[in-house]
Order: C-alpha cells, then sequence, then structure tokens
C-alpha cells in the first residue's frame, strides 16, 4: 500500500482557477492511498531581502515546512506574460531563501491549464528551470498542457473533458513511480 | 536639444540593491537633456484577477500613467532562482491588464547586475520573452550583464568600474537612438 | 502598389515538408503584388570555421545575396526535439559568419507546423532568440501554431483548415506592414 | 575500482576548439579508473526523413551503438548565435530518430567554452531541454561556464587557469556520482 504523502502548490489566487480544478483532478487521480493536499501560500509576503534579514515570516517557514515533508509537490500554473505569475515566482524566492531549502531532492511534476489554445507550453519551462536552479528532482514526462481548459471543467470544477482526465491520470501514475524511483536513489 | 522623458524600474525591492545602482548609472550615462526617473512600484499589490474585478488599484493606475507618459523604459534587474523575480513580474502582471497597456510600443533598455559571475544571462531572455508578449520594443543590442557587481560599485553606490561604466553608457547611447527611430517608425 | 519582394526559408528538407505547405499559403496569403519565393538551402555544407577560412563556399554566397536583396524573410520551421532542426540552423550559422550579414535590420516573420498538437510553441523562441542575436526586426505578432497540421494540407499540399488560413492571412497582412514600418525607420 | 565508461562529445568541427580542450580537460579530471572516449561525428550526414526512410546511415548507427553503451555522456559545446551549433544539433535529430534511442536515460553532463564573457550561458539551457525531450538524466550541478577560454587554454590545448581546472574537476566527481546514483535508481 502506497502512503506517499504528496502536495499541490496551484500558480494562481483567484477563487475559480482553472489551474487550482486541474490540481484536483491531478490529486484524485493518485494511486490510491496517497494523500494529497493543495497548501495555501496567499500570505507569503513581498519577498525583500531587508525584511529577509528581520528574519523569516512565520507563513514561510510553515510553507516551507510543509514542502519538506511532502514526498511530492505538482505544480499547476497559468501563464502570465509569458511567464510565470508574479506571486507564485515570488512565493518560490522565499522558500528559496530558506536554510534547508525545500526543493532540494524533491520530485516535482508540472501542469499547466490556460484558457488560450496552448495551455501554458512556454511557462512551464521557466518553471522547469527555476526548479533546477534548486536543485528540484522534475519529472520529465509525460507534460501535461491544458489549453481552452476553461471548455474542459464544468462549474462545479469537475474535468468533463476524456482527454484531459487520461493525461493527468497518466501523468500521476508516472510521477507516482518517479517518486520511488529517486526515494531508491537516495537511499 | 533632446528632451526625452525616461523612465527606470528596480527588479529588486531591497534599500541597498545593486541593479538601483545601475540604474542611477544608466540615467547619469544618457545623452544631455534627457530626463530620468525611477519609478517606485513597492505599493503594488498581488495579482488576482478577483482584486482587478472590483477595479484597478491606485497604485497600479498611477504607475500605469507613469510608463504610459514616458518615450522609453529602462529595466534593471537581479535574477532569483533563475528567472524574474517574482515580485517585479507581478508589478507587470498587473498593469498588463489595463486598457491601453503601457508597454505597447514602448521602448525599453534591460540590463542586469548580479553578484554571480554571469550577471543575469538567464533573467534578461525571460524579460525580453515577456516585453515581445506586452509588444513593447526591446532595444536588442548592446546587453549589458554586470556580474560581480558587489566588486563595481562602491559603498555610495558609485560605479568604480571603468568597463561597466563605458557599457552601460554605449547601451544608453544606443537606446536614446533606438527610441528616435521607434518614435520615427510610428510617425 | 506594393513591390515588396520577400522570400521564405523551410525549416525541414522533406521534399513532403507541412512547412514548406505552410511557407507556400504564407506566400499566397501576401497582398498583391508582394513577390514572393522560396529559398534552397540544401547544399550549404556543415559549418566548420576551418572551412570557412579557406574561403565562403559558393552555395553560402548566392543565399546569403538572396537574402539581403530581400525586404523580408518568412520563416516556416519544424520543431525537433524541442529546437530547432540542426540543418536549418547550420544554415543559419553559416549565413551568420558573412561581412555584412544579411538578417541585420532584415524583417522576418516566424511560423510554425508541427504534427503534434502545440504546433511548434518551444522552437519558435530559439528562433527569436538566434534572430535577435543576428539584429533582425522579427515580427513580434500575430504568432502561429500549426498543431496537427497533417490534418490541415491535403495531398496537394493545399490548406484545407479555414482557421489556419485565416491565421497566416493575418500574420502576411502584419508583416507586409511591419516591412513598411521598418523601411520607414530606416529610412 | 570505478569501471565506468564514458563517452564526450563535442558541439563544434574545428580542428583547434576550445571545447575539445575542455572535453579533454573533462576526461582528465575523471576519478581513477573511468574510461573516457571523445566520439567523432563528422561523418553524420544532413538529416533529412526521406533519408531516414531508405535506412538509418552507418555513421549514425555506429556513433548510437556506442552513445548506448557508455555509462555517461559528457557535451561540451559553443555557443552559436546563442544557441547550439547547427551541425552538432543534426547529429542529435539523427540519433533522436532511431529505436532505442540512445540518449534515454542516459546520465549527461555539460560544459561550453567561448572566446566571449559568457561562457554558453544561452546554449546550455537549450542542449538541456533538448536532452530533456529526449529523457536524459542531466546533471543539474555544478554548472561549468568558461568564458574567454582561448585566454585559458595554451597552444597544445592545455588549460592554464586554476579556477577552470577546479571547475570542471568538480563538475566531473559530482557526474561521476550521479551517474551512480542514476544505476541505482534504474537497478
Amino acid at each position: 500500500m502506497s502512503s506517499l504523502n504528496i502536495v499541490g502548490l496551484c500558480g494562481s489566487l483567484r477563487a475559480g482557477s482553472l489551474n487550482r480544478m486541474a490540481l484536483n483532478l491531478a490529486g484524485a487521480s493518485l494511486p490510491e492511498g496517497a494523500g494529497f493536499e493543495v497548501l495555501d501560500w496567499r500570505d507569503v509576503p513581498a519577498f525583500d531581502s531587508d525584511v529577509l534579514a528581520k528574519g523569516v515570516p512565520e507563513s514561510v517557514s510553515s510553507l516551507a515546512a510543509r514542502l519538506r515533508q511532502a514526498d511530492g509537490v505538482v505544480i499547476a500554473t497559468p501563464e502570465y506574460n509569458f511567464s510565470m505569475p508574479g506571486m507564485f515566482k515570488n512565493m518560490i524566492d522565499w522558500v528559496s531563501r530558506l536554510e534547508n531549502q525545500p526543493f532540494a531532492g524533491k520530485p516535482v511534476a508540472i501542469l499547466s491549464a490556460t484558457t488560450g489554445p496552448l495551455g501554458g507550453a512556454r511557462v512551464q519551462y521557466d518553471v522547469r528551470r527555476t526548479m533546477m536552479f534548486l536543485n528540484a528532482m522534475t519529472l520529465v514526462k509525460p507534460e501535461v498542457f491544458i489549453g481552452m481548459a476553461n471548455t474542459k471543467f464544468n462549474a462545479d470544477g469537475q474535468c468533463t473533458d476524456e482527454a484531459t482526465r487520461k493525461f493527468v491520470g497518466d501523468q500521476m501514475r508516472s510521477f507516482h513511480a518517479w517518486i520511488q524511483s529517486v526515494q531508491r536513489m537516495a537511499a
């Protein structure tokens, strides 16, 4: 029985975020027994190293603690102006400055949902580069790009598109296996 | 006599930012008669389209107005985790949502200062891609990467490195001519 | 009456290339009076600076001459292994070494066709970065990504997809105007 | 005793390539007992899927066989026009089309040497993206960028710069450990 403990990070702050729906779909697609929780990072303040010099804010240290405990992190993010949403990147900037940096060696999977047709084809490579800098162990494939996502989730946030359900399910099965491989590698 | 009105945006929020020093150097390197002012964007809040739906915050609309009035924008930014500082990107995300989007057709120059040796070689291409999305007219060359910047500015924020002074001066001369070309093109 | 003289470069060498079909569609979509010719670069040899030291091959110098004479260049390329086809890049590498480098100041438009769903979302930014290095004046928008291109052209190489015809037509109209703007800027 | 069998690929074809010197330095920096050989790919022809349809050229299949046998691949490449040398990419394009694609699961390390100051900061991320597509297991850190490389190797191709020798040595030690981790993961 799997007892992996996986967390999700949504790149968007809005309540009705399509990426939050995609994240919920990812969580529901994990093999039975895997725990899944979407982490709230709304309270992370603006990064400013003058602020850091006075101490790490509680919202940052508690988020980082949750990331460290997780066996894997699923990121679902929109694309803003052909790159990462600024606030999402700001959250990463904060936790990146902590001792025992939480993404180091951490299995990470990335998906993106957009209302445009490409589904985030630009933002994912920026997320990958940033995760690379942080020494995360990012799943390579399958990649998941959910284009025209507003037509693929209903008002209750359920995914109504079979192909999308299959892609996300395949990715989560691969991610589950990837986490186990990384743990074996570190052993 | 030139009467171009140029503004600067610093990617970092900290008081002693090396990029602010670089921005000041850029401003001082502009041809005589060009006006230069570094804009403060610290008060721009977290972008959230639920917030936008209630109206554009005053800090955002006044910043956007200043950008629209400018003949050109100089961006100086550090590199955080191999990409743009999140808060800097968040500021761009906000102004990008306004009608009469302020970067459209705007001449932009990019420089970056880092304490590492590469001087921002990764972040500049992300800034360029975002500016491309916003239809800015970004100066292509010369590129300015200020590596080991902490050794090139003194405690008063003055640049003590001749090569850096020259590179930035060359870029600002090119930028001045670029602004005039873009204005001629739009005429 | 327009008398612009525009050339096309296809990223693929195979006879039945979807990008060659896309290039033909682009040429046929140009405003009346604009000339269009797809250039053949198959004979450009492997770039090796030891070879360059002995002189520029005729296939390279004649290609460069044709590029220099053109008012604009349309590039249509597939994506190989998430970047540019090597031989296409090799052709650019060769002409980039010539005096009076032919892409300098040249208006360029980029489109890409792939059998996969994203239509070349990764390769286009690499082409843009390379064109930036060469001081080309690359059209920013509209971007054209032709995904699942094998379903959008028939056996005669004609585009059967209305949306694609419209996107390419819009891009070529914008490109035509862009060429005129760049010529005005240079005047 | 280590008996790892590592091969090198040089991105440049010229005889006096600085990247070949860097590759030799890398090979000499491997822990004792590791075998190292630089593979010659000059005979790989232009990729054209019409050619592939007639069969895989011997130069390609024998190169691919050598890559498959290797425990790890060290890539040292210059940067041409802000991306990969076309011929180097063409070689990758060819081997990528083979059954039992040779980079799949293969440990890869990347370094780059340039005469400019940045040392290949742009090209390495394109190599990484292509390797990602091919499911290679690319070493994340340390990154090695050898800027102003023409001042760091002597006429005999020996590296005269202590810092460079140390960086490359550190990378090769990390790569050696990475290969062992990947082999443990696959076990």
